[in-house]
């Protein structure tokens, strides 16, 4: 698609940094976390907005693709270079990683780590609430793209409810500047929460300001085992009617506790059809009566067992347990299918039920874990993508689990994104007109659809293939 | 605009419902909160959403603008009729107020009042934090438009970090839903927060779905005299920074205390150059103990007192001052321009600095008060409007006051919105290239541009006028 001409103008706009062209170097950038092997006709690195800003003009006059990209350990294939082109490693633009604790914020470039952000924001007695569990791998650019979440998701929201101003290339190579550094900003249309998680279809972004709040002083942990995992659904409903909102409600079901358990011998009840892991935070006698309360509305709507570790080893330990779930699972088959169908809370009991029908009904190795608390479970499905057969089964599997979730009143994705995975799904839940109204904005905005191309939007025919 | 065959045909349309078309009823709905009287053509009042979506598409087809309203209590000309047209009364869509307390949700119709819903989630024990100061006479369909704030804003965010679920009518009359009653949800473009603050350009809201908060068990308010206005700013940054994040963090000035005092006597210290007034709110041992901190602070600062109320009757009295600044100033003169530009929390000190220039500049009678703790001041100019000499100096002292806030870091707008008035000053603060983004939305959703025309985007050579 890039000829040689184009490589040497692409190679004179650059001055500062990086153009990689040799087939080996292209190859790092042809996967991300999901499926499928693309390969890009070029890679770009430079730290110069400048510069990027006339590749995107470039690109725009020759309609070539740009594709940004972080540390791609996206899990809907957000960063695949599908339809080649060029590749910006944005992971390379780590350098501005300010805090200003008088306003409250971090300005950050798009390649600095998250978990760079939360321990920077930490060592001013501030936190940047949301916390993917990729954080320690996964960039901020990355996760404004895909609009992360994670267990925090429940009481402090996602990454979208922290950005408050952005740096943007437009797709006509542009810099333009949405919202800025005040928590209040009504003037005009909110481009920056429409930006935020438009997987790099409308533009990139080169700068983030994000909302930071005080650190809590305190937190308490509470572990719930349940014979019944409609039961633990319960429980999970009980505790958030009664006036209590934790930071984390996460839940592992029976395969999660087994899979951890031969993996790293945790001392987890084995034989449990659920345990819940709940943190509370703020201040240390709040957190205190609330564990007590938690633990209380467990046993009475039918815990086995309900655990308040004291020590901060104990706490650590009950969480490594949880943490161990996804590399665990890993190991029983090599391709595991992560999906981030999400419900209403209330739906919760009923979406476990309709997951065990579906397990049953395709004989695949399902294994349920995850974001409880918010109705985002993480159903992953374990294969072998060598087993064709099997595929095909994991397939029809994965379209029933997003049919049941937008039945129950849900939606496609809590947290991963659409990607290329699921784009063909997209008309199901929104319906034609909400679809058409989605395309028409990124018509209006990159009419030459040079913008990361082939996310979110199906091709025609498009269907679900992981083979 | 509309003729004889055209009220023919939208009476057809209305089945259930009423169309005005005598003068006396159309005036009703000429003006709102603002500046200037447009008389619309027609008035339709009907709680049935597919009669709506009928008119808009007869709208559509015809070119007839359609101008959404509530109760009118918009700063900025949100609601007027300025190009005529139809008037959709939605105030009377006030059918649907559920709240579902295992879902955490509230699902409202657009002319629910919001303070109907606060009492609604406090019946079971929950919060919907949102609360403009009009709360007890506005409607949540406003509230959504323009994304309104209000004091919480400074702990709790605005109207759009609770809203997570919407229908809406597209300029073309389909009925769409966005977003859901989950949470997490990253299915495509956010059209939630685009619509919400779109100030009814995009489409009509016919039904929202809010996200409710466990009610705090407890509050404690601190009053803080100061002698410097400057100084009460720094106490402001200094709380902020101490790792405590208020409720709400009021400021009122000295031309505030002493309109207050002069309207109706409430002890207030007519000497004092500033008034912070702070509500912590939570458990009730995090309270108590923030209370005292914050105390602390204020005193290091340099607050000449510091009083924590003890009782519910001595807070309500300190909150009462600060509601009356409102109905105090208008006593003064009979018109209140009533500005929210807004700017990051450490330029608080320097823009009272620059609103005191201003006001002297302009020899005009300056208020100043408001959510100071998220940057969002309240600079009201008192006026009449008979004098034209007079306005003019306003005219010119609001431009100063905008420039002011956008030098600062800051925006025109916290939480009033655009509409007829800041229009002329969007590209000061967007640029050309940002601007340009937001009108290709627009000009996408409503080439037509039928969907309250005359707001948010200026008319070639528009500027401000307030005679």
């Amino acid at each position: 698609m890039i000829d040689k001409q184009a490589i040497e103008d692409i190679k004179k706009i650059v001055k500062t940094g990086r153009v990689l062209t040799e087939e080996s170097d292209r190859y790092s950038y042809s996967f991300d976390a999901s499926f499928g092997t693309h390969l890009p006709d070029v890679v770009i690195q430079t730290q110069e907005v400048q510069e990027l800003a006339e590749l995107v003009r470039y690109a725009n006059e020759y309609k070539i693709p740009v594709y940004p990209r972080g540390q791609s350990t996206s899990l809907s294939g957000g960063p695949l270079p599908v339809k080649g082109g060029m590749v910006f490693d944005l992971s390379v633009m780590d350098n501005i990683l300010e805090v200003d604790d008088e306003d409250l914020v971090a300005i950050v470039s798009p390649g600095v780590l998250t978990s760079a952000i939360h321990a920077a924001a930490e060592k001013k007695g501030l936190m940047y609430p949301p916390d993917p569990s990729s954080s320690h791998v996964s960039t901020i650019g990355g996760n404004l793209a895909e609009n992360s979440g994670g267990p925090r998701g429940l009481k402090y929201g996602v990454t979208k409810d922290y950005v408050i101003g952005l740096e943007v290339i437009t797709p006509q190579g542009e810099i333009i500047k949405t919202g800025g550094r005040t928590v209040k900003n009504v003037t005009g249309y909110d481009l920056t929460k429409l930006i935020v998680g438009s997987e790099g279809t409308l533009g990139i972004i080169t700068k983030a300001i994000l909302r930071l709040i005080p650190k809590p002083p305190s937190s308490e942990t509470v572990m719930a085992v349940f014979n019944s995992l409609v039961d633990s659904g319960r429980a999970i409903s009980k505790v958030l009617s009664s006036g209590i909102l934790p930071a984390k409600m996460e839940l592992m079901d029976q395969a999660s506790i087994v899979a951890v358990e031969n993996y790293q011998p945790s001392n987890l009840p084995v034989d449990a059809e659920a345990i819940i892991l709940i943190e509370l935070d703020g201040h240390p006698a709040a957190v205190k009566e609330e564990a007590e309360q938690v633990a209380k509305v467990c046993r009475e709507v039918g815990a086995r067992e309900v655990i308040v570790p004291q020590t901060p080893q104990e706490k650590a330990e009950v969480w490594k347990a949880r943490k161990l779930v996804s590399p665990a699972i890993v190991r029983i088959k090599p391709t595991k299918i992560s999906e981030d169908a999400t419900v209403p809370r209330s739906q919760i009991p009923e979406m476990c039920r309709r997951l065990q029908q579906i397990k049953e009904k395709y004989n695949i190795h399902l294994v349920v874990f995850g974001h409880a608390g918010d109705g985002n479970l993480h159903p992953n499905i374990i294969a072998d993508k060598s087993d064709i057969e099997e595929m095909q089964r994991v397939e029809q599997a994965v379209a029933e689990i997003f049919q049941a979730a937008i039945e129950l009143g849900g939606t496609l994705s809590g947290e991963h994104g659409i990607g290329t995975m699921k784009a063909p799904f997209m008309e199901m839940e929104l319906g034609a007109s909400g679809l058409d109204m989605m395309k028409r904005i990124k018509e209006a905005w990159d009419p030459n659809n040079i913008m990361n191309p082939g996310k979110i939007f199906a091709e025609p025919g498009q269907k679900l293939v992981l083979r």
